[in-house]
């Protein structure tokens, strides 16, 4: 990991980062700046200010988005500022354009403030086609995402919350395959109640997965517990039909799926043991899960998924963020849903043909799952 | 002009707009990943989060300028909005690749309101290495270009003022020199004090032009004229030390050099032939010049130069904003001053071995302008 560490640092330093702005257009002679520039672009600018839909037709706006983060928590990593976030944000844009030729732009904002994050992406907004929050810390995330989905005319996604949903919902769709099991007789333990785990519990929900709990440092998360803040009490609500409390020791107990998006080492393995038959554990804590594979298996687990691209199953948010926001783009979406995500999870799922427990997702380099999940964005 | 407005728009409509992000790693297999993405870009992230200086070494912010809008003067046309501003920010950031290999991206503000555009500069700022103000109408745009200058930690610069200024002092250099006229015997006559033509009086007057005098639509500028805002008042001041009122006609009698950025046709052949021996006349509103050159050379003009490329001597700002800015982001220059602007036009005028009165300025496609430029920019 450490060679990994240097030859990122290398890399970012002889490059100078990771993307650049190119011209779609010659620019070779002075009638090729008449068009590009004046006076023909005039001519642009004036029929868009008649009509400032023709933005959509005549400017980058129709297939460019915003990434933007306030670096409150990027990565795993916590809170380190707007600049600290330009590499994640630059390198998700390289990762735009290589899987689904959108051109994205890296917005790092100088403040935390929630009321200043909505009025300055609001601002912006006139040159792009979406909006991409990203490594926003919950639960501001949260009233950020809601606001500007009301307020503005282009679809805005927090990736850390519905790309995470969808892939970890596709990867429970094949897993349920697997094990032969409806989504409704599921029990589904999801550990870590921020901003991946609420959405991932939220999407698990809507698909139709009945038993949820969902835990926080504190554990089992339920009604009437005193110090939930308000998306906790909604969690609380739509959750936990049986009220359970207690750690996730005492709530992964006869559990069929285990689900962490919280902090390294936290699951056991006499938990694993403690779950129902074939138990599948998906441990996305980055770069150390809950608990190491190898662990996961010997202690019974059917399947196991983390984050990691040197194990099986890796939970990756550019297999659906890409496709997303192609759909969104291609079909001028104004708002994503819930159905969108449920959909686009589907039709990740459907990319692997024959999935098998070391197999539940397709490549991040299978050209066809951009096209898939762009379909099902409409 | 009428083909060029339609190739133009059709130009637009082909590409749907003039710039793409590209990708400068590679990202072909997961290796690649594991170093732009995570998890190795977690250590870069991790580097710039303790010295935020490093985002200059590790991220585009070290390559990369904000071309910024809020629509209110775009070319010539108005105040029609931020949609109709993206094609001339776009073509702009098209330019400042091709010219300085700078990646320059289009911030199109849905406000107006000057602390709001300051605010929300402010907040984008962390990714960008620069800030090239553009269009944006007088005199909103004096308040927040020098707001900006002093309270961010990057070179800020509206370009309708230095840039313009720049290269009209480049020509006013070489005119002289044709002329054979100091700067200090010069009688100078600047029409239109918007954004323009107050910065190109000033920078006149810092380059050692003493006989400047300014007229605004309703003529001379001078000091205790009852309508004038505060620009307009230190203009005044700094300016037109005899005192002149009256109109444009009364004030150009004797002029050496008309400089216009104002309105068609409001120079008259007697206007000009009014002028002292062999006048200079810079008739700059776009499309259409203050004066025809042909009519202009009729009057006994000496030198003309319009803002079109279908004429001698084209004022283009694109021979300035290029090397500026390049020159500020390889000199990690974080205010601009005027010593640097008249630096600038020197070497633009030098740029033209032997002037001729149909040749004062180089060609936009010399290569040698942008080293200049930015050679001058310490």
């Amino acid at each position: 990991m450490d060679k990994i560490y240097k030859d990122a640092v290398e890399l970012h330093r002889k490059h100078h980062g990771k993307i650049e702005v190119a011209s779609k257009v010659p620019l070779e002679n002075r009638h090729d700046l008449s068009l590009a520039y004046t006076p023909g672009v005039g001519q642009v600018s004036v029929e868009i200010g008649n009509d400032p839909k023709l933005a959509r037709e005549y400017t980058l706006k129709r297939n460019t988005i915003a990434v933007v983060s306030d670096g409150s928590a990027i990565l795993g990593l916590g809170n380190l500022g707007p600049e600290a976030a330009i590499p994640v944000m630059e390198g998700k844009a390289a990762l735009f354009k290589k899987f689904a030729g959108i051109d994205a732009f890296p917005i790092c904002l100088a403040t935390q403030d929630i009321e200043e994050i909505i009025q300055t992406v609001k601002r912006i907004a006139p040159v792009f086609g979406g909006i991409n929050l990203e490594d926003i810390a919950a639960p501001r995330c949260f009233e950020i995402e809601r606001r500007l989905c009301d307020e503005l005319p282009i679809p805005v996604m927090h990736d850390d919350q519905h790309g995470t949903a969808t892939v970890v919902l596709a990867g429970v769709m094949n897993a349920l395959k697997l094990k032969k099991m409806s989504a409704d007789e599921a029990r589904v333990v999801v550990n870590g109640a921020g901003a991946a785990g609420t959405a991932v519990t939220k999407l698990l929900l809507s698909y139709g997965v009945r038993d949820v709990v969902a835990c926080d440092s504190r554990g089992a998360i339920y009604e009437g517990r005193a110090d939930l803040n308000d998306e906790k009490i909604q969690l609380a609500r739509a959750t936990n039909r049986s009220g359970k409390r207690g750690t996730l020791a005492d709530v992964i107990r006869e559990a069929d799926i285990f689900i962490g998006l919280s902090k390294a080492g936290v699951l056991t393995e006499d938990m694993v043991r403690s779950m129902r038959n074939s138990p599948v554990v998906f441990a996305l804590a980055n770069p150390v899960p809950e608990i190491m594979p190898d662990r996961a298996t010997a202690a019974g687990a059917f399947i196991v998924a983390t984050g990691r691209s040197d194990f099986p199953n890796q939970i990756n948010n550019v297999l659906a963020f890409p496709g997303i926001f192609r759909g969104a783009l291609d079909h001028g979406i104004r708002q994503f849903t819930e159905k969108m995500f449920i959909d686009a999870a589907k039709q990740l799922a459907a990319c692997v043909i024959a999935p098998t427990p070391d197999a539940i997702f397709p490549s991040v380099f299978d050209a066809s799952v951009v096209k898939a999940v762009a379909e099902a964005i409409r």
